[in-house]
């Protein structure tokens, strides 16, 4: 169920929707738009009924909702959710979004580098792994709480928004602490309990396509997180599994439109995990943004072949750069009724 | 590296290499086999040197490691592993190992019944989630540990070995408590956290293989489990995500050979998710004893239309019990020479 | 448009049907079974008019087909047709179709080396390229013509039936000469003007599955062929692409039962190309059978290392024999309630 | 092999080499390049000894080739190939290349309207098929030969070059008489003997990769080609298969920098098959143009509701418009230097 609020309904019209709501037992989210609030109803095991609130001050319509997700969904809010990240910088506005650094931190010299070279692009964002998600128990696996130490640093010193991973819930713990943005990987997508507790974060999170996951299950592992009633997701393509072997994944450009026909979320992409090949990753940072991705998350490194992870996919600086330089020559000439 | 001790070791001679392998800083691995105990050592950073331990008293031979597994590999242990599970049953040895229950434990009654026609059938293992990974947070997650307890109660009273999913590290307290095998579901294949703590539980765990997991992901998450010391692992082949639509998954019973080749670790199938389509259950169950799996893992219910989860795919209990006497035919016309 | 005849119909209420069918501008496909003939009509282009042939007589009714495929489909004949090959062998009745051969034929004396060892086995098949379709136009492309004389011998000497691949059109001429099956191969499996070429031949049919090619492309491949009036099609399953490497193709055993719930025709299994690995061929080949499958075509060869094709997926002879032992003893425990 | 001619060396020279090769029995493919040109070797079984050519007048280097592919290689020329297409046309230049048009031709009427769009576009190229590779062989096949004489006059009226699409060798026969361009599409892109009769045309060809081919099948595909004689080839890439359904091909951009790094041949790509949804069109076109494709092919309807085949991806005359604009405007963006 939906409960769609007049314009001119007032915030107290709203207030009492939502404790109605509570008063069944279902959890009301609502959501401000720029036109109305909707309010989405979750909790519900069976039909809720739609006459107990259609007559309410305030309320325009209660709609029953028949996809198998409520929140996520431009009937909910039908424009572009725009997500503050560390108060001051935003994913899914007019900016494009670049989030920029290193796989792993793997020290402060290092970090501070790569930082540097972000700032000077204008980007705003940093990313660096401090728990890192390795496919064999004998990589190096990051530098835990001393890497997060390290990031909040970088902020400190760079002004830079902290975009980094957490792979369990003692992490988001961590993440809470030292960071400003929690992101959720392609391999924990589908791990329902971490999407729970990143619900109950108040940091924005970004998530993820997993390897193997279709539009729905990507869509729906959002709508766990914004049940629980954070609602500051940034959705991420990074590349499906395919038989394609020429690139380490497959970067599904077409995610791009396909959530943006359904959802209200911002979606970005990262060219570096959805390529693996560091020549690759320009030319695919620019197609993303040509089909109208709101950023790109993108691994630099000062020394891509010393890098203690992922170096084939590092850009250099001066790649980096000339990317930054491309993509936003690509982002002035897109229109917003292009991406719409 | 890996310490292969002489056939006439005494265990006086293998806890002294263990003794210097922890003096080291580093953790030993020793696995008993028919022949002769290995060692595996985990924990260094580079390579170990392999003179340290070459002439110590019962070592025969100190062999560097160069495939990214060690713990699962043919190489420490050359004969299948046999898991034990809550005492009196196994998983890999000359019984064909059967597992089969419900979906989703629904009510004391549903598991009652469906745990009636399991022991029926010969099977020792009864499985049912108290935890459900579902795709939708508005879809029935589960009884949760009330659910854990039915599950105790069929473990009492029909003497079944209770294999059940924990989604968290949480849940693995739960199953520890109530339950006498760990099932980490495909979604959570690489969850490393909860394979790390997996790893430290005294339970056999059943390791599903991810959707989009190669070979060498699949072997190396259950490496991730017994680097922490937990050995009895059981991998689980439950079908890939492909093109292929008209099943749920397409079940790649060639990964039953490929595991052999590599890994002593059983390895069984599950022809219910492998498909999703109740009539194809019984024909794969057959194809993968027939290839050689060590057993199978399957859904039934006594009222598949009214299933709370996964209907489509259980089998009823006269398909289940025709479709045991058909596998168990297989079983016996397969050799140990077919399978080895 | 299907029409039913009465199980008592005469052979000439049938013919009349068929001539009604072909004044109308259409065509009859007439295909007798054991309790009834039944006649598929293709090449309208809207519905056809039922009542204009259910008052006929001996027309037991006229059913409308709404699924994309009429004649492959058990509703225009309810049990599984028996492909004769070379007058006197089939495949699709009681006895499991093995045909083995090598990938190609290099020479005279390696044709009659490996038809020795089929005919010693019992097989009645003998598989082996004259055309073969390369990746690269720089690899051995078949001895052609000549090739399909040295097959000619093979039949003349072992009596075995011969079945081998044709490219083009002009190739299905001259395995119409020399030959007793044609084998369309994967990656002509939508190549439709070879199709409708094989449609008009009076040789049978194996249709290999495409790499890519879902379920019902595959059925309609066949139905191409029964379209233009070739009603002797066995479908063959030699692996799908998937993003898994450990394997050449991913076998997708489920495709057996998949295909029994709606068509006739008999289906066997490839589990060299369904594996392209050496010591996974038989047990893949003893999972197809207990999955169902009607028959296996396998390569064989007297020097596997040797081989100009494919050796990596060859069994030596003596693989073979084993091979065929164990998926006899298979087939003897498969009862025809299993596979129904 | 492959055999450098010094910058300077005259044709005499050239044309010497040449000689000597085919001399020895084998096929002489000489590309003239802007810096030199180069002569590649075909049809040697082993080996071909360098030291024949060397000191040759002329010769600059005599070099083995390694890799699978020899005439659409880098090394052969190492500046992108300009393919001319009906005279005073060319895909591979400085020029954007819009191919549009119908997925079939079904009337004059049909095709002139569209025509007069795509000539209003500024779009040098026409498409339409004739002949239509349909799953069923119950849907609408194109109106053949009538269809192809509707394309040539299509090509007198509005001057815009032909491309159409040969299922088989009578039809390149066809295409020869009446177009521009052959079209080979993605279920042909293994159908070798196509490929050859492709080969030996005066026309230039458009192959598109097929639904399962890895980056050097599609490659060696036009190898084939090449290897005939014929070296005007642009390959196209128009989606692949794989398990993600929310659009009917991924339309795999990261395959465009994969040729370019290797191949002189012009690539574009199929943004209407490589998504299969109208609203998706347009924003993949984009992207394919960001990524560095040479140009586009896409459908394009005056009615697209009412289109014989594949109407959900056709644009209307007034998105097409609209994707020109879009895709002209990221071009004027993109310098030689980001996709060279």
């Amino acid at each position: 169920m939906l409960i769609v609020m007049k314009a001119d309904a007032t915030e107290r019209e709203t207030m009492e929707v939502v404790r109605i709501v509570t008063e069944l037992g279902l959890r009301a989210h609502p959501l401000p738009g720029a036109q109305r609030t909707a309010i989405g109803i979750t909790g519900n095991q069976g039909a809720v009924d739609a006459s107990r609130f259609e007559n309410m001050p305030g309320v325009a319509e209660a709609i029953r909702v028949s996809k198998p997700y409520k929140l996520i969904s431009l009937d909910l809010r039908p424009e572009k959710t725009v997500v503050r990240v560390g108060g001051d910088a935003a994913i899914g506005g007019d900016e494009l979004a670049i989030i920029a650094g290193p796989c792993a931190i793997e020290s402060r010299a290092q970090a501070f580098a790569i930082a540097e070279a972000v700032r000077r692009s204008g980007a705003r964002f940093f990313r660096g792994g401090a728990y890192k998600p390795r496919t064999s128990p004998y990589a190096f696996q990051g530098l835990g709480e001393e890497g997060l130490k390290i990031l909040a640093e970088v902020r400190e010193v760079y002004g830079l928004k902290i975009v980094t991973e957490a792979m369990d819930e003692a992490g988001i713990d961590l993440v809470e602490r030292y960071g400003d943005m929690i992101q959720l990987g392609a391999r924990n997508m589908q791990n329902f309990s971490l999407l729970r507790r990143a619900g109950r974060s108040h940091l924005p999170v970004l998530l993820k396509r997993g390897l193997a996951a279709t539009l729905d299950e990507w869509l729906l592992a959002a709508e766990y997180i914004m049940s629980e009633g954070n609602y500051n997701v940034v959705l991420c393509e990074r590349g499906i599994r395919t038989f394609s072997q020429h690139t380490r994944n497959t970067l599904d450009l077409a995610a791009i439109p396909a959530v943006r026909r359904i959802s209200h979320l911002p979606v970005i992409i990262d060219p570096s995990h959805g390529t693996g090949k560091n020549y690759m990753v320009t030319p695919l940072a620019r197609a993303g943004v040509a089909v109208g991705a709101d950023g790109l998350i993108v691994e630099i490194h000062d020394q891509p072949e010393q890098a203690l992870c992922d170096g084939a996919q590092a850009l250099t600086f001066q790649q980096y750069e000339q990317m930054v330089a491309e993509v936003r020559a690509i982002h002035d000439v897109i229109t917003p009724a292009m991406v719409k």
